[in-house]
């Protein structure tokens, strides 16, 4: 059975933002992103692919289609395809957040 | 900014497993999915979809393609196109999953 335990895969990097892979395909990828205070993941943005971010620890304040929210553990963002997207931690603790993209860009 | 905060979705019934919709296009679906103790998805199969499931909150048993395991908050799983694949709820305390499946099957 292909499981994942993601408190033994979290792993930080003073030098950026460490993405983790946890499971892809063709299709798609599912990945965690670790973020140190002060990190961010630029924007950018993918014509056809569709990006899932869920936060599970810390404040993540998140840049999309040219609008800034932050959210917190337990909220989920959507980037349409086509959508400017980008992440950063503004916050003073690590952010770890569970993103998924399809289709793979 | 197409935001979901997922404490304020989850919901349960007595009768069955809720499917609670976070995101979805033509080409994936993003859901909770809540089961009270006891409840379960059945064992089913898609041929050409695949399915992630990540615990936020208790334990599942998971059937994926003839095996079981129990799997607890911070774990994950994936289901392959044509895995057999269901969940239970075969603890004492409430269950809740986020769910990624693509493509829409």
């Amino acid at each position: 059975m292909e499981t994942r335990h993601l408190d033994s895969l979290v792993r930080f990097s003073d030098e950026k933002m460490q993405k983790i892979p946890l499971f892809d395909s063709a299709k798609y990828f599912c990945d965690l992103y670790c973020l140190k205070p002060g990190q961010d993941q630029r924007v950018h943005s993918h014509a056809e692919s569709e990006k899932i971010y869920f936060v599970l620890r810390g404040n993540a304040l998140f840049h999309i289609a040219g609008e800034e929210r932050e959210l917190r553990s337990g909220e989920a963002v959507l980037a349409r395809p086509g959508e400017a997207h980008g992440v950063r931690n503004a916050a003073g603790e690590d952010l770890i957040l569970l993103v998924f993209m399809t289709p793979q860009p």
